[in-house]
């Protein structure tokens, strides 16, 4: 018996052994959905607060609005259009005694289905069913359906593509580092310049938009598709191993927005690094062999690398070639630290 | 500002308030399961350590049985037959410098799914996909899907139908009690005669089975349908209300298995009562215009009142018909407590 470090992808290994496929289902476990026989897309996300979320900085609204994107952006990253979605609410216990209170469970309940809903209102979808229960803190675990004639896979990426991306890479996560840095010195006089072109990055990380009309105008030509969730170095990496094709990530191609590059700067990151580990922006990652405009419904859309034959994911820059080893980071593995086999 | 008992419906009230429909669904919040456009039917079903089963006395893969025999159920229960499932896992978090453990994350997730998977084998349903997070103590939300021609809702009950239920009732709960009382006492010897025939309640809190051949068996010829997962009193109100009917059930006929008499003799419960609030059975608890026979799929059904014009829900007892007054226990009130509107 030996311990070592427990990931999320060694326990999706663990459940994919345990189950057992009876052609119920096109698509199983391993994609950023399942696919069921008539075409129904439907994928589950759970979100905890103190790990996926921070009440210290976040209103309830808001972290309706941050889950039900993230959800949402699942089915997207399918070529799905979101058609339905529930949610397993678990409430905090109120604390014995507590008075009346405006965080009280029917007023939270309100809020975060406030944010839901105008998440939902704006991608068409709808808010069907769900179940409460009350525990130990906030999670929120939804399930988004959805419609699509062809869906879009990580394995669907061919030697010849190009690797797109839309919109920028790390500006949700410094726009979360930038909220949790204000939490902690909400005590102390502003670091001057600390609020310059930031509210860009937090508006990013409490309200990513999933990037449905893009998705529409490009699906016809994706091959391969992936969202953003965990940082490009993992979500390309899962193209790469599903599609079994090597991909070369471009640096000087990788869309920072100038904010983000100031943010680094600052706190002397290196910006490549940082966008390629910082995850939750859902943009659309994907692969294809035609030409795409540097503007897709008003999004902006980057080439930033290329699929060929071949296996890993490498990056070019300076005028070198090498092995990506930058990983997302595994709140989950990071969680249950060394376990055993 | 009032302060008064927040119950579920209350809660589910102020969620129907919040979110709007926009045609994608074809039935929404307020039944067993959502019904989508294409027939698809969804349900959602949230499951906590402490809440809805209890560890000190029910092994890991008895918990994953369990609580997917409850998610499973409430498509069944929709005249579905299940299709695919989906699992949102919250592991609570290792404690600091944990040494392996058979009760490990790794384990524990193996352990789980074996639970489900041995469920989805006997339903012809797979396990299709689901989220993985770490928070304080073990919750699971499930999602299943199911198909179904012709859905049969708490709504469709008529005038001049009988009520009918599956199995027995309050056998679950009885097995619970149980299971509860010897975990209590394990260090005491036991009470005389406390083991006799309990094993059949025992084995019905554990595993109880989605009744999916019966429903099959008897669908064409259903009007209203619901399951007994929160006890008779508050599943049958549910068909009263929702299909504008008055409901009388007749006390002699409600079946009570002979262990659960004599349990509730030990104890000085009166059996009605105890079977009216008691949840978590997962029988068919159904109306139709059609004589059914006393045993169906191997099940035996009983008939145990009438639908007529009028509202409410009655039950006729020792020459008397009375207004029900028992309801099921509602998990959510009673751990939210008092608040506010």
């Amino acid at each position: 018996m030996t311990r070592r470090m427990l990931t999320e992808d060694g326990l999706i290994r663990i459940i994919q052994r345990t189950v057992k496929r009876r052609g119920q289902v096109r698509l199983g476990i391993g994609d950023d959905a399942a696919v069921l026989k008539d075409g129904t897309v439907v994928t589950t996300d759970a979100y905890a607060e103190g790990v996926h979320f921070d009440l210290s900085y976040m209103s309830l609204r808001a972290v309706g609005e941050r889950c039900a994107c993230g959800a949402i952006s699942d089915v997207v990253a399918m070529a799905a259009e979101p058609e339905a979605l529930f949610v397993s609410l678990s409430l905090p216990r109120p604390p014995p005694g507590a008075r009346c209170a405006p965080g009280g469970p029917a007023a939270a309940t309100r809020e975060l289905y406030r944010g839901i809903e105008s998440v939902c209102a704006e991608m068409s979808c709808e808010v069907a069913g769900g179940d409460i229960i009350v525990a130990d803190r906030l999670l929120l675990a939804f399930t988004v359906t959805g419609r699509t004639r062809a869906p879009r896979l990580r394995s669907g990426a061919q030697p010849g593509d190009r690797l797109y991306v839309t919109g920028c890479l790390g500006s949700a996560e410094a726009g979360r580092m930038v909220l949790a840095e204000r939490a902690g010195n909400h005590n102390r006089s502003p670091r001057p310049g600390t609020k310059n072109g930031r509210s860009s990055l937090v508006r990013r990380h409490l309200r990513p938009v999933p990037r449905l009309a893009a998705m529409k105008a490009l699906r016809h030509s994706i091959h391969g598709l992936t969202d953003t969730s965990d940082g490009i170095a993992t979500d390309a990496r899962h193209i790469s191993e599903m599609s079994r094709v090597r991909i070369e990530l471009e640096a000087d191609s990788l869309p920072i927005e100038a904010a983000t590059s100031r943010f680094c700067a600052q706190r002397g990151l290196d910006p490549v690094d940082f966008v390629l580990g910082a995850g939750e922006d859902y943009e659309l990652l994907f692969t294809t062999a035609r030409r795409v405009p540097a503007e897709v419904s008003g999004v902006r859309v980057t080439a930033v690398g290329r699929v060929e034959k071949g296996r890993g994911l490498w990056i070019r820059r300076a005028g070198l070639t090498l092995p990506v080893k930058v990983s997302g980071y595994d709140h989950l593995g990071s969680m249950l630290g060394k376990t055993c086999d």
